[in-house]
């Protein structure tokens, strides 16, 4: 490995990038995400990846095959040499979330040392959103309109009582840091949130999926499809491909699929499937959990499900 | 160093703190903290050390002796090995500032998936605290009990027209993860919370501190002097002595110091301060925030202040 | 949620894994893995998921399904409430590798404080590994015996010249810290390493993987099937089912696959296979390694590949 | 807070920094540092600090009175708003110490992949350091250049053996993976590091202390005083007053400094330090280590030792 001649380095500059720094991309009803600030890009990756390689740079074309040979063996560290500096302004409400991925570096709007931000997250008459039966973390249709109109009256009611609540408090000299208890969740919170992308990658993925509360989704969404995607083009293909939209199956459900390739006999399947635990113990006439999901995979892409038909 | 004889490892088990474990002790009006599980003891704490130094354990003297030499000298990792799990209810907004320590694994209550705890933190009337003066983000005095026993009412007022608001949209069958956005800040959570004793130090040390906010401090103080007194004794002792209520000076601090312990021309000491730039650049005569806030550390420890007699 | 009734908590033990505590477990020619503490258990796991579900425990069968659930969805916050503390001997080589894990906490042998230890890892005539063809950092076939002699009795030596130069040092009064300049990767040293539950997972993902370094495998080898089989056993089932014999197929590979259910053209697989980017773009004739990379894994579960009919 | 208008975002650029990018600085016989990338400067420490406080930005004096009071006061959260890039080539028994700050991304250089690199960290004959007598893991004199030289000597003469033997294992067609297990501990092992300069200033404070290892000081040293300190010259000098170079007493030597300010009667001191714990219990005439470290400090700085006049 020659290390006596050193090229000479440039910091990377996207020109997409730059072109929307500092640029607020709006979401939910005053919420925005915009980028402050950047390190590295694509050729960052390939470069950090070089050094463990011990090589010197090659081809475009190479470059992107390196990129995506590293995001399909979770060769996670060459992603981690990109890093990114987002504004956000988000409801404290979705705050809570986000604050949950513990490898980012975070400032966040003090409401100890200044007034809280006068701006509650609104709903439409037309958002509301219906409890799902069959997930218990979930949400599924929205509420009828004429419900979701007394409901909207009714938040801005609360938001205009508790205002009013805050400024009396501060009015009469109480301590910011004490008023601010009875401050709605859905009061706007604002940070300067720094990451790598691997990380982030990280997060995108868990926000980025369905079962994510819609809010926090909205957010990931503008940050992968309008930012990531931008920043560093290549990676963010190899993560969709290999990440948000692979699909993964247990040893469980591979043995069966490998089974079925060559064994169409319906009884030995089943057999297969119970002693497997496809099947719930106490009542080996009832699919798991388990199999459900699994059949939900099958048909989600063709494939026949052979003790269904 | 012998590695072939291995002594019989018994797990440290601490008689003080396994009577209080799943003992809620109280926090603010419904608040609690209780130990779940813990590892290790200040024994682990020598143990682990002695790995380092390739020793065999030593007399209990020699342990303390050895402990404090860790905690003196920030040799950290030792401490790194016991781990405490804790069970918290802690009113939201509190929990806000709690999250931000990073070091921690955390299994928070999900109003995603059940209903929101049905309590929130109430003020007494005398509990109301001005807002700080001189301390952008602190508090000073109460209120009078007057202005304390209104704003006590109408705090109730609101927590009663957040909750009813909470309960109507749950029954009209809104998703929980949505009703939840108009909860107030001073609504309950629970969680586990566990963190190994060197990152529970750093905690303790930052949320003990007089300019953490007194909610906060509350359960720290409690963490502290209720568990961790009790779990680990002797590494509880040392953190006080080194870190909790150590006093440092910074190198112009300590250069001052040094210069007057010999020399008491006064302005001579004067040119000294200038030079270092304690006073402001612009308005020489005025000192700036560094040079107050150095002579209210001269003045707690009884040092005379040459330049101010 | 209840809060006021607290159940009598008890620090979960367990009963195989108290019967090896302390016991060292032989890895390679002179390493080791020994449990020194561990905290929690698989009903620790369920603990902490019904705190943030705020629900009261269940039956073990579901206990069973909930730690299941967990798993399959990547909830990884509630293995995080296990925590395990090891003492390893391992070479310095593959100490390399493990340290990289950043998420554990380490005290390790202090080469520094004392003298290095007397021991390095010996390779035996039939364990000298050839260089690869295909994997640039992979091991394939054995050396014969009579070069593994030859290269044995080298390697003998080799310890024995070095072993000799460190004591001389030693003896002539040079620092420790600077004689161990010139000591061997091969040389043994030992730590005490503690970790999460979660986090040793990935560790053990990662390191049981076949294109792991076959010396850390056979460390991780113990501590997954020795260790966290007998601590956690449904957990590790769980483990074992959902990520480390897993299958995952990428975006594009799913896009084959559903395609291949109902279409059997040939020459429409291939215009597929092509606009997918499974060929080389200058070379269309040649496939990607990631189509080679898919080949293999259909192959392994006796998929039909229409394409190489 | 006014959010709706968005100045103008330009990525912060140091003309002092940008000058020496890619450059190497020398550290030891074949060693180097290089800044590859960096991300912010001062006034992107001030810039997060303000979104915390909700404030716009202002004058410059202002801006360094600000970090000297983020510093001063731990408020470190707007340190880490700056990263750096590093490509290091390190003895890997210095790289030992250096990889164990967790808070670091790393690429390293593969010799599973590739070639070990050819280079060998040397000792001159006058670099020979002897054991300390006093402090276990330090080193004190150099040791006369007549055993210098036959160090030295014996040291190129390890170097070619080691060399020859890994060059063998190669050709025969050993792994590389395999070959390198009796690589030197004084092998060069380059390295991309990327930390942000809250956990930079931390490594910082812990390898530019003079009980670090000379070794991986002089590399610290590189990276403060020709790198961090070009970087973000106002944290630089914040960071040399209140972190490298302050001086801390333990709660105990407040208590004897505060009251030997009034108090002269020297049994009275005695009394006290007695009772402080700061004289063995055993043997109550002998000082503890602690009190020795104490005198030490107050020795360096003029200040009178009423007890040992």
């Amino acid at each position: 490995m020659e290390t006596n001649k050193f090229e000479k380095i440039d910091k990377p500059s996207v020109d997409s990038l730059n072109s929307i720094l500092g640029v607020p991309f709006p979401v939910l009803d005053d919420g925005f995400v915009r980028v402050i600030d950047y390190m590295g890009a694509d050729e960052s990756i390939v470069q950090a990846a070089r050094v463990s390689y011990g090589k010197g740079t090659k081809k475009v074309s190479e470059d992107k095959a390196l990129i995506r040979y590293l995001m399909r063996h979770d060769h996670t560290t060459p992603f981690e040499m990109c890093e990114i500096k987002l504004h956000v302004r988000v409801p404290m409400d979705c705050w809570r979330q986000w604050i949950r991925h513990r490898t980012a570096n975070v400032n966040e709007y003090s409401t100890r040392y200044s007034l809280a931000i006068d701006s509650l997250q609104k709903t439409a008459p037309e958002q509301w959103r219906l409890q799902s039966k069959d997930n218990k973390q979930g949400s599924s249709d929205f509420a009828d309109t004429a419900l979701g109109v007394v409901l909207s009256e009714e938040e801005e009611n609360l938001h205009n009582i508790i205002k009013k609540a805050y400024q009396k408090r501060i009015e009469m000299g109480i301590a910011r840091e004490q008023a601010r208890k009875d401050l709605l969740l859905s009061t706007y919170t604002e940070a300067y949130w720094k990451i790598d992308l691997h990380n982030l990658f990280h997060f995108l993925r868990l926000r980025m999926d369905p079962h994510a509360q819609v809010e926090i989704r909205s957010y990931a969404k503008v940050i992968g499809e309008k930012i990531v995607k931008e920043w560093c083009p290549i990676a963010w293909e190899a993560f969709e491909d290999y990440k948000l939209n692979s699909q993964y199956f247990s040893r469980r459900e591979m043995k069966v699929l490998s089974f079925i390739q060559t064994n169409k006999n319906l009884s030995e399947i089943k057999t297969m499937l119970n002693e497997l635990g496809f099947y719930l113990k106490h009542e080996p006439s009832k699919p798991s959990r388990e199999l459900l999901e699994f059949e939900n995979k099958l048909a989600k892409y063709n494939f026949i499900i052979p003790w269904k038909e």
